[in-house]
């Protein structure tokens, strides 16, 4: 299989049980996760090798975040440890029309004291097929963002696919830096987009509406201005509440447009983490399959991981192809 | 904001955890609640200051109750507390066509050795604007019923604003006296009606049917016979199953009929308290709002209670109008 | 009331807590089960007396096993302990359309050293109306097969009604002989059939469809065959996915079709055992009821079972009668 | 083996997690447990036939006590169930110094409503070899001591062994009686007294030392003034603090004194119900054994009951001999 | 009872159950403390007025700190929220020989943006009798010192006793001021000293050693270079292991020297903040009792610390009083 | 560091919480735990390479061992999975005199189907300076017997240091061969034995007593016999009782007599694996340190795993060495 290599931080889920109020119980769970880890976390699930690159607290808390990547089956070795804490945010899981609600502590975590020349890039992308990064990264620092455009040089050069999934947070992007001029030059370096109309208005200054034909002509102008861009995957979701979604995946492929079938989860274990199942999905597809399984394959994994626990998708290639083979109706395996 | 004070039982909900019988596991939860108290944390989340007067045990249990309402914001300083246990309750949980069962020990409760002149109200009622009270608590004892009246006497000739949420429950009244009687006659020093077709065919010995014609002509004929009585509202719920209920509020103003939309709780958490998230939600509107924006955000308080664990509302004034203004996607708030 | 005997294996049932995998914490809960000890089980909260024949394993796990018997009134005298251990399945509990997975350890646990004449039929059968058995006993061990035998003949003998359930489990069978023979000869001593078109075809090599025609076609041909089989009754259900599912029984009288209303569960809380549940609401219903309502009794106690953690139906008979009056709303009762 | 018959009330013990207040987590663990049925179950785990007289709530508590007792191989069919809850206590547990804290809720449990002639002791004691009761019962109501008298009235006439554990509490009492001269009526139908100088003293208004020479003493003036009593049995413990006892036995045998040697319990698992665990070894051994046995017997099974959560001594004949035989390292048994 | 005010951080303490080490399982339990906060806890129940004032976050995580003060009867009305995270620690709990290890997460907590002139000391400190600090909060920031600066003026020129714990914590002081200054200047508006030779050394520069007569000869010294000064007192431990320490405490009044009895804590609960509930129990003697019963008071309060879970000491005056006179055996309380 | 390379059996371990037995409550803790790998995994945790040999099952249970394994560092390349389950074990918790007891489920484990030429030896141990295995292994079945001997041929041919932990279970070896006869032939190719007099004893035939006299003499006959081996190394442990143990160590070094000093734990949390982290000690001592530092280094991590839940010991070589040098006293680490 290929080797996978994300960057990104990593942090500390704390959440009360169920559908609790921290005030309502001290009994709490927790779990790791960071987009770019739930992408290479999953990635590994379907068979491929996959590194990543972090930064992490030098005590054990920073050793547990290794040792549930290793766990994995992600490949550790080039994560860093700074004598800083592991940045880290608390959940109370909402249901219905009732909104979850996030605080976080992530502004002075280990990672947003990384540095540029701190990650050997040269090494840890040596034999990658594939590099993932995402709009949260650069949002964090102004030498998170130095470092990324570093390891994106060096993935150019060696001739590495990068997908980029430019997620634009209003609540980060506190350095200073303009979102947009920052994503824009980061943008140049990858070859799939993933993202929609919404983030190419974002990038672009348009204003395309959420259609399909929008989306087409979005994707169309996306790349006449990224020459570098050769796809553009798109996930699209009607949230009826908190519980219970819709979600139908589109493609424009450069020359042809493509479209899943619609998955409906009725009763979401845990929200948080499926968009980067869907974007493991679509990496695994695109390595492995053609346009549209791959298309398939990532609306499929993002459906799964809404049934999973926790911010990675943990499910197996096979587990995920079974579902694109209409196998939705959940019987019990023996 | 405006002083409420509430008055009537608090118990203990002792329950096993998910949907377990009690014979299935010794894990157990405890939550407080009682229909005024959960009208009291409620209106307290709202932002308004609350008291709420009870009895209960002079223990460490009894400790608790008032830890619990001093977290909450609730004045407790009226409470009194006796060498009695605090009633309780058992609950196993239902789901889908399978009903909660609930199992009692409050017969000889704290509460219900309270005795007339326990109670300062004329301090207790001070600076207060408004007073609620239910048709559970004359139906414990005797003394209740005189404390309670005792309690109507003082907010009536102090000019507060009086609800009454005439909630009967067949298998209280014990005492020996008939129900109708008693409520009729607190009902007297009431303004505002908190009920429906139901509620009214039970005091008048009428049959009006659910309609909403029936509830205004209903309404009309109870404010014939109760001038004090202003206004009357109702919610009506369809419940498919357990888990699975809608949501909708009426109310007759005196001169207009006004009607929210519908609200869906496709996934319960839990069921114990919307009533009183209701009535807290409507004391809360028409004290600060329209009749109408009373309404919905009453509606609102009552469907979204439905997603939090224990007996009492604990959202914020802010999270219910966001359902108003039509955020019930349930999205997550960073 | 009658007196059931059932005989079958029982296992411990080891999962994590949710929708957790193995690997995702190290807190588990654990229930005993196996289809004929949840039919004796059920059939004891309906308020039959009943027996049932197993082996456990002769340590602490042998004797908690019983003691879970007990507990629910199940009479445990002809229970044997053997110094094998008791047979055990791991269960990850899916979601939506994630399947649950199981991994059993049974293929040497004490059940599967029972030898024939270990059991002394005669004294458990004594003053017994029904024996049940079921496709999994006779597919485990050729020494389960003949100890199966040795019972069916003795309660033909005894001119006790006899029902199968020839869940056909293509996975076991793995002692050298053909499933297709055995069930044969032992559907012959038994009364009435549990199951529709695809448990006939299995056993007779026809080809009959789902339709309510071919149901009533497979059955007549059933009857034809083996004469001895007075009434076959079949649920059906529809899965929407793991979470949701529609079920309806219909029945083949020998002389007339009936068929249930529907009843849906659209929050399933533990899909494991509900078959079971099915049967001895049929064994109950056909012992106190007539073919409808025994049928309607079937459906509402499998439906019903949906709502109770672990493996047996712990619901009483006025609790299934409530459902088939209509009384799905799941309202509290106090 | 024997059959033994105790009587009393049985209470659900309610207790947070841990040594946590209630108020620090609504996480709480529930056990069941009275005196006289935790003689009974411990004497079911040796080996013995026993039946357990108490009256239960008629709702799903009162089934989950009979479930329990039943899982425990305690005979219940005798229980009466009455339209009254259980009565319970919540139990915050200490630790070294901080004492254990209990808050009762029984002043108006289920048993607080037996009446005499509602059990029919002449079935109960049908087949009986020794009849236990201890003071807590007569404490509770007039009518619970006019039950009691009952049965002891039968008990005597048949002929069987009766044991008293006089156990004086102070807090109960209530119903306008005098402890003493109610003890003294019934210790009159009484053959073994489990009791040393401070029970003699309560009793008889003597004022007796801790010393062996003055349980002697005291010992023989009892056996003097009651010449039905044949043997006096008393445990002597040195709390060095919430978690540290030692534990000593002596017997007067009427003839001969008797002393067994010192038990260590440094790590106090649960400290509720070792005396019912003392009196059950106590009655199992003088059933069995020699005295000296028995009360060596007796001794161990108090000690080892404080290494059980729960209120009843679960270990078995086998596991106590083990500690008298010396073995008393704790290594593991596989 | 008298008003106590105390200043300081807060912390949320985040623990794995049991012994268990952080990546062993993802279950956590968590508690509130800080040093100021554990005092004005302890001296609420102890049933004195608080006031603590701090910074937390204003969000859900800010919102449940307040709700666990005035769970415990602590006035949060001088209590700054600040969009900054609560600072945090984690916590693996050792045993025996092994440490407990923690990992602060408290750099750019919510209190570390305090700044001079946001607290209202007038208002603060109005009609309080005593205040506390401790060297944590001048460690922390330059203007975490200089905020305490100023109260600690205020305070002095109402008049207002001052109680010191000079607490010296090497790990902070980060801000590029020496500690032995600042506390020198801190320590000359104090009028309690708390602490013994160790902190006299980091103080003065010496080098007395852990005797009585050091303790003494520091203590003068002390108070000859600080005449503001009027008492020392000192806790002295001896930790055999993680679980089983001994505390004595001794004083000197300024004329004086007091020593208490030794208590040993054979099985501890929980080790932190029992320096704090020392301090608090000291802060209470002195208040009310003489110079000895308040040593023998902290010294008591202190022991029983280590037998409740969390940070805090929720015992009230009158459990620590029952330990004052001997009753140290842990018995269970009816 | 240095590569160990161990092999063996590893199980699940299932257990109720806290001191219950299994029939008290349904909810169980699993950890995975086998000498050999409980072996390796702490001499990963000491910073060594490690890799460990077995075979597991080809579910999502042996996927989770593997996870367990990786998590903590140890190679798994070398793992074989088979179609059978893994072994596992229930274990009760006792306390104090009370014996822990293990129910075994392993007879038939995926472990048990191993044969030879299944592991590629010459690959696992290439690069390899030390080869570990215990007396469990050839108990399990001839197969296990006839790879491990392959394993130390290889080893030996490759001149890696060999050492044996003879652990001598009688209720294992049921596979028809004689244990003395196969120990003496594997122990020739083994150059340290861990073990004192009764292992020597069970191995000659002799009878050494427990003294350090004998232990010395046995020591030497076994170098005797048996030239290849050159140290002796020992561990001894005084029982007060479950929950409290002393501890030392001693060596024959072929021409010294070592001894450590005591370690006494007297609160256990769990005392599985706790002979592992000996032989871990032991092996990592051998490797970095002296003869006597190796031996306080053995027993030190054999003390410190006492306070480890589950069966590996999970400390950093640091924390070992901070025992040494006398930290006992379980100070916080902040």
């Amino acid at each position: 299989m290929s080797k996978v290599v994300t960057f990104g931080e990593i942090l500390m889920r704390i959440t009360p049980l169920g559908n609790k109020k921290l005030k309502q119980s001290n009994q709490l769970e927790y779990y790791f996760g960071g987009t770019e880890a739930n992408v290479a976390i999953s990635l590994s699930q379907f068979g491929n090798q996959t590194q990543y690159i972090t930064v992490v607290s030098d005590d054990f808390i920073g050793s547990a975040v290794k040792s549930y990547l290793k766990q994995l089956e992600v490949d550790t070795t080039s994560i860093i440890e700074l004598h800083h804490p592991l940045g880290l945010y608390f959940l109370e899981v909402g249901a219905v029309m009732r909104s979850s609600t996030i605080s976080y502590n992530r502004a002075h975590s280990a990672f947003c004291h990384i540095e540029p020349h701190m990650v050997d890039w040269d090494e840890a992308l040596h034999d990658c097929q594939w590099f993932h990064w995402t709009g949260i990264t650069p949002a964090l620092t102004h030498n998170a963002y130095l470092t990324l455009k570093e390891g994106l040089q060096v993935a150019h050069k060696k001739g590495i696919t990068i997908s980029a999934d430019p997620a634009y947070r209003k609540d980060l992007w506190n350095y200073g830096k303009n979102a947009k001029d920052i994503l824009k030059e980061l943008i140049m370096y990858s070859d799939i987009f993933i993202g929609g109309p919404n983030e190419i208005n974002e990038l672009l200054g348009t204003h395309f509406e959420y259609t399909n034909e929008d989306f087409i002509a979005a994707s169309k102008l996306l790349l006449a201005e990224y020459p570098n861009i050769k796809k553009v995957a798109d996930k699209t979701r009607v949230s009826l509440n908190a519980n219970w979604h819709k979600i139908i995946s589109r493609m424009w492929t450069g020359t042809e447009f493509l479209e899943t079938k619609e998955l409906e989860i009725t009763h979401i274990v845990d929200r948080i983490g499926t968009g980067d199942a869907y974007a493991a999905g679509l990496i695994h597809g695109l390595l492995h399959y053609s346009d549209l399984k791959a298309l398939e394959f990532a609306n499929a994994s993002c459906a799964i991981k809404h049934t999973i626990e926790g911010d990675a998708n943990l499910l197996s290639e096979k587990e995920v192809l079974n579902i694109i083979e209409g196998n939705t109706s959940g019987r019990i395996i023996r």
